[in-house]
């Protein structure tokens, strides 16, 4: 039997179809508690990619604090959608953006990634598909990666032409060797499942959902007998100075993307961008 | 020919028969210096299972200040057990503890940890028995591993509700990848000598510790026709920064430990833990 | 169709036969532009082994600032030798000092670090030669390394009595693990060419020269779509550490080396050397 905690849904900007829609009343993010074993799966749940808006960054961020406060015995991350996990941030929160809304999207981008990147309970994503850029980082943040077969992964942003803020390439770094991790970074590669295995991008392939929560579901178990105390303590010893180095440079990092999002050359990519996609739509 | 360096033991703290013994006068910690070689075999001698005492941690600590002073060609670390390497601190200093003494038990802990780490002279474990907790970070402070077969070794302190210290995590993320690291801290995971070989735990497996001693030489023999005083700035280089970051946190580190062992929990576990021995050792 | 960009050659100080050449007005530094790819070509000439002499390290730190003013796509770094890639830093550079001139010999080297380690075009190595020391410590700036069989490479410094530069271990710690590192530093190992590319200190082998450079610049192809401002921006923030840990301590790292130059051990062992290089000549 499942609890289903689920997050009031908040209102959803505007988006192009394409990358983003309108998701009405439903729900951003399902937390389903599972009460024999405690653990919560939380689902993304905006149609059709999961990008990240403002509105879906608070569900997760409000999610994460109900599973803190309840103390989680566990949680894992997936996808309601049946090709990607989550497209990364959402287009239109940069696009001619409202300049008080863009800092408080990157601020609670910050938020997600304290909580999930510190969370005490132990973490795992299920990989239930593309993971680009932001898609990339929440699985990142989890301590453990089941992925399904045929998808790809990957910090992607300089095939973007932008940069990987040094907290996203922090959790690379705490996950793949140095070496790999510039040329991932350089590159901007994106990784099949079985590359991605290869170099410990992932832990481990599901063939399928359902496959992929089973196998999280057996990494969390490996906790059972362990103290949660000792255990959130352990791991937040080891991500501490990833943590602390943000924690002392929010606002200048806050500072950072602001500038870069409003350079005109951004914003002309982004335009264009966009326009490639309407013409996409239009076919 | 061996010269033997023999440490006058000290007095021993009255310990529960099934996890400390009284040494009465025996050698807590037996050197050897092979006169052919210059190497020095220090071996852990607190049955049965050496497991960690304010002396015998003095007494380690004294065997390395002789190497030092005598400009040690090399040391290999081994144990006089047959089945146990070090089972780890002594459980008897921290119940019921006299306050002065628990400082200084710490203390002394960290004053090996700061000369084997740091140590000059090329160190080599020959681990032949089980290395739980304070038993693997004695081989980790090495530069070098051999293990026999079908014992186990990790840092393994999750798993008894209480959480390793920085020092001992960074002794663990000098040795293997920082990803392998979180899984094995948070899971306070133990090892079979051929999983610690596939992660780099231990760099070879020995068929017994004859083999193991012999195989720890033969890496010591690397450095034969290495300048000593180069060598040991590399080496100290490399490691400065967990230990300056340990020098600078001396007392804190001390201060934190005092406190959590007072803890009323700790003290109720440790009570719980040794009433287990107490029963099993009545059977 | 090659453009030719060679920088002017400087005056070159004498130097025994053996490991270092008088090369007249011949040019230290060959480099080629292809005018299709746009990559640049660096060829280390100063033959038989081009030793690291104040003039030649001049002249890579000149190429690097003429890629860098140019914009450049790109570059692989190589030797005009059949059989030496860079045997290090010359000598003659450290015997019998001038004190200016032995300050300005390693804050160019210092340079030149700078420059390749933290350039924002991307770098590759075709090492077609042995590449000890500081010829290993060039192409580890690179980013990818392709090596030609049956060559050794490696950071040798405890080999030959010295230290191996806080910075030179970082350029190595960014290519290889940790734990091999600290293996290949305190040992000073040579590493032949398939340890090396098991270990990850080369990513790729190559039949000969010829090869060497097609591989390299088919992993500079791979950035052919990515933004070379993004590139460059995350590249450098993956290294700023490295690189501001040298900034901060230039001048001290000056005064250490020449320190250690001048030490009355180290200047008989330069003579001990020198000597035992005369006698092979004269045989």
């Amino acid at each position: 039997m499942l609890r289903v905690l689920q997050r009031a849904s908040r209102l959803v900007a505007p988006g192009a179809r394409t990358f983003s829609s309108d998701t009405g009343n439903s729900k951003l993010v399902l937390t389903e508690v599972d009460d024999k074993t405690g653990y919560a799966t939380v689902t993304l749940n905006r149609p059709p990619v999961n990008s990240l808006s403002l509105e879906l960054l608070k569900a997760i961020s409000d999610a994460l604090d109900d599973l803190q406060n309840n103390k989680s015995r566990g949680m894992i991350l997936t996808s309601s959608s049946n090709t990607v996990f989550s497209a990364g941030l959402d287009i239109m929160e940069m696009y001619k953006p409202n300049q008080d809304r863009l800092r408080e999207f990157w601020s609670t981008l910050q938020d997600v990634w304290f909580k999930l990147y510190g969370s005490p309970f132990p973490t795992a994503a299920a990989i239930n598909g593309h993971a680009p850029a932001g898609g990339c980082l929440l699985s990142l943040c989890c301590e453990y990666r089941v992925m399904c077969p045929n998808y790809t992964i990957g910090l992607n942003e300089t095939q973007l032409g932008i940069v990987a803020p040094t907290w996203f390439q922090a959790s690379l770094r705490n996950t793949i060797s140095r070496r790999e991790s510039e040329l991932a970074l350089t590159l901007g590669k994106m990784y099949t499942t079985d590359e991605a295995l290869k170099v410990g991008l992932v832990d481990e392939v599901a063939e399928n959902k359902e496959k992929a929560l089973e196998q999280a579901t057996n990494f969390l178990n490996r906790f059972r007998k362990i103290s949660p105390l000792a255990r959130a303590m352990t791991k937040q010893a080891l991500r501490s100075k990833d943590i602390v180095e943000l924690e002392d440079n929010r606002s200048q990092d806050i500072d950072l993307f602001v500038y870069a999002v409003n350079q005109p050359s951004v914003q002309k990519g982004l335009e264009v961008y966009l326009e490639s996609l309407k013409k996409k739509a239009q076919k």
